[in-house]
């Protein structure tokens, strides 16, 4: 992953609004970390050994991981898409950290002609070099919304029109008994935790793919794909367009 | 992996029928290669330092390395579930290299109360400790089936009765305007590469899962999974048991 070091370049990268991922600061009370907190870019407090792993080089308790894609805000893309007839059709990624499945989630979303991804700013994976590769370059296609609060862009997507479906083994609702031809913002969660509470409330559809055998657990890019291809099925039995 | 290695301990393995995965032999005109072959076990020739890599006891040019599961009998299941009133649904997975994909589609694949793996002897993965893991434990409840010739395997179950079904980018054929409420075996073919051309010439149907976007191919864990759901959800249609 690139990153850059030293006060000067992390203040100047900052002021230029490059899309930095995060920032490791060995001083909480820097002035780095307070134009980061102040930017809204994630921080974390960190040693010095731990930035030292990062760069031998003079960093001077600074280092700033950039972006391998630019972030595209979510409050200008949703209108552009009402605007152009398309039928909105959003992916929310609730807590996803392995950098694996956010990638084939994300090859999966842009086959499926999937407007944007969602991701919070905190306690979610970077889309670094690896997040790209595992995603076959799909994340070179897909635009990926980075936000603050997810509970408000998901209120956002709701308020705006948007069908907002969890899916969750918690809902006694078969996924396939849903309508997903409406404008449509699907929340998926992290494995073992699931989506977050307030978000499974404020759901308009709590779905559940039924799970036979033992095991009874699906790996989340796998639970994904299925939910993602129920909705391009349903729109094109529908003679709806996908893209 | 578990092994064990020494020209005496293997030639007692393959005599007593354990499950051996592949047996490395140094010399391959050596009694354990020509008890192995007889046996119709995978073996690999190879120099002295890839044997010590593995172990350096006193291996006398020989290591085998055992199976994790035991292996099903094809054409025993097979009859057994017709006899059990079961409507079959078999997976084929053909080339599938790739352990953690693999073990995916295997957990998947117990989630949707598929009756049986069926893997090729040569060119597939082995079914170790590690393809356990990343089934989440499926592995050890779905059968599988290790077939010398996966092509024969995809005939005999054509022959008993199963629609051979082969996912494939290569038709015109949405997958879900095909039937799967018939006796069923979905084959998968590995990523680049897809479904060796005498098994897709042999299939009944060949089923496209749609794509849009730029990139065009999906994970085949994904891939899998959208198949398998397909199936799932036009059973479910149909009030039939899925398991």
């Amino acid at each position: 992953m690139d990153y850059i070091y030293g006060i000067h370049s992390v203040l100047e990268a900052i002021d230029a609004g490059r899309t930095i991922d995060k920032i490791y600061v060995k001083n909480a009370r820097s002035e780095v970390a307070q134009r980061a907190r102040a930017a809204g870019i994630p921080l974390q407090v960190v040693p010095d050994e731990r930035l030292n792993r990062i760069t031998r080089k003079n960093h001077q308790g600074v280092i700033a991981m950039m972006s391998a894609i630019e972030y595209v805000r979510l409050d200008s893309l949703l209108p552009s898409l009402f605007d152009e007839g398309v039928l909105p059709f959003i992916l929310v990624l609730d807590g996803i950290t392995d950098v694996r499945n956010f990638g084939a989630i994300a090859r999966t979303a842009e086959c499926c002609g999937v407007n944007a991804i969602v991701i919070p700013a905190h306690g979610s994976v970077s889309v670094g070099a690896d997040a790209i590769k595992t995603s076959a370059g799909a994340l070179n296609h897909i635009p990926v919304c980075r936000e603050d609060s997810l509970s408000k862009a998901v209120k956002y997507l709701q308020e705006s029109g948007c069908q907002i479906v969890a899916s969750t083994e918690k809902s006694s609702q078969n996924y396939t008994t849903a309508d997903y031809t409406t404008p449509l913002a699907l929340v998926m969660g992290a494995e073992g935790t699931g989506i977050s509470t307030d978000i499974l409330r404020m759901a308009d559809t709590r779905a559940a793919i039924p799970m036979f055998g033992n095991i009874g657990s699906l790996n989340v890019g796998v639970a994904a794909g299925v939910m993602m291809y129920e909705v391009v099925r349903q729109r094109l039995a529908d003679n709806l367009e996908i893209i």
